[in-house]
């Protein structure tokens, strides 16, 4: 078996939209996992600022990757459904999206993640998630 | 005084997100927009499918557009906050996003999406968004 | 088994809330319900509006209903989660909550409900409501 | 001038759905309030446990006022949207909602509740409610 971090980083990996994102696995622990990522040209709105579906993005896998981290290594977790308040624009030198599970369930898994951007390496947070996953066989 | 169709399509075009999903604007009318994307090798989450972030782009942009269809020139609009369902997963040859506003007002526009994938001509909606834009100075 | 009428209406006669506000169950079909009430003065917020809690009130056992009237006689449902969006005052002679399933499920229903405000025969509507339904054992 | 607490505690007193719900204001500060209700038979859903619409008013009033208690005196706030998690039934001797600003602002103020059932002393979250209030003239 896996240990919990390997496990992650595998199936993070193989999400083609975190590679157009440039975003990275931070840190992983049980219930809570963290991803950073720039922002890019090509993950601006018309304003140039971060477009919302990048901050949704990196807030929504943080949070999907923290339920993960609390189910076997047969399942795989869905998002059923997931909100976003949007608090600040998304600019900065990078964001970091915090995602924890708020109650833990056999049928339904409620989350919540935090996004921050980060400027000279000062988090202004940005957005706050919550939403429900779902785990499903792997 | 740019027509409709024009004004939204050069706000679209600055999008970065916008050009790295492949999507265009299909349609503009007052009070609804339509976009449409494909499913790129770099818009997927770890099953191979479409990412959750791939439907709330088109869908939160979608709407969007539409309530920015209902305001003058010299306004902008960003989204205050907005909840998406998933409903299907998001595999076909492409995805099409209908936005629409529930409800205008001077502060806050209420506002909704459905999001379809379309494989052999053929709709599924895989998403439903309801959320609230708030205008801004361009 | 009781047909479909009989027996949500013999669900809503147990619920002791839908008794305080006078609400009144007052369409039952596949996949839709719909609920009447009046604004009371003890359903009031402090501007004498019918408070937010009595929207939702309706909206939320209307979208319910909606979603048990899919379900066989040995289940229940309970919300996971329900999003409001207020578009206007309670304000009127009644409020009408008309509940739909969006997506039915084994594990999750979506579900919809818009409330309505009539005055003098008619209709505005007040409120849109999204959530998530999920079947238990009853 | 009257001071915060006389404030929140006069316009509480005025909804008339806190009077059917048996609430009470049970403490005030800057951006925080907390509210706290039994669970009476008129606020009950069809299996005996509080209503998700008394979850809902008491999370959205403390929300509320928490928002307004940032605010001058000549000032409102309504209920723009708002979401809740319902994380586990409403039963015990009472429930408490504790409502706080989290992130102010001059058009909308973003909310957050968690509600809580306490059973001998000791206290279960049943709730989570995310949301936007808007100032408006009193």
């Amino acid at each position: 078996m896996p240990d919990l971090h390997t496990r992650i980083a595998a199936s993070f990996a193989r999400q083609g939209m975190m590679t157009t994102f440039g975003a990275q696995l931070a840190a992983v622990a049980q219930g809570r996992v963290e991803i950073v990522a720039p922002i890019l040209p090509g993950s601006t709105q018309q304003q140039g600022y971060g477009h919302a579906a990048l901050t949704f993005a990196l807030g929504d896998t943080a949070a999907g990757y923290a339920a993960l981290s609390l189910l076997p290594d047969e399942q795989e977790v869905v998002t059923a459904e997931i909100g976003i308040h949007l608090l600040a624009p998304a600019v900065g030198d990078l964001l970091v999206a915090r995602g924890r599970v708020v109650k833990p369930g056999r049928r339904l898994i409620v989350v919540q993640s935090e996004v921050f951007a980060v400027t000279d390496g000062v988090e202004k947070q940005i957005a706050l998630l919550n939403g429900t996953m779902v785990p499903v066989a792997a």
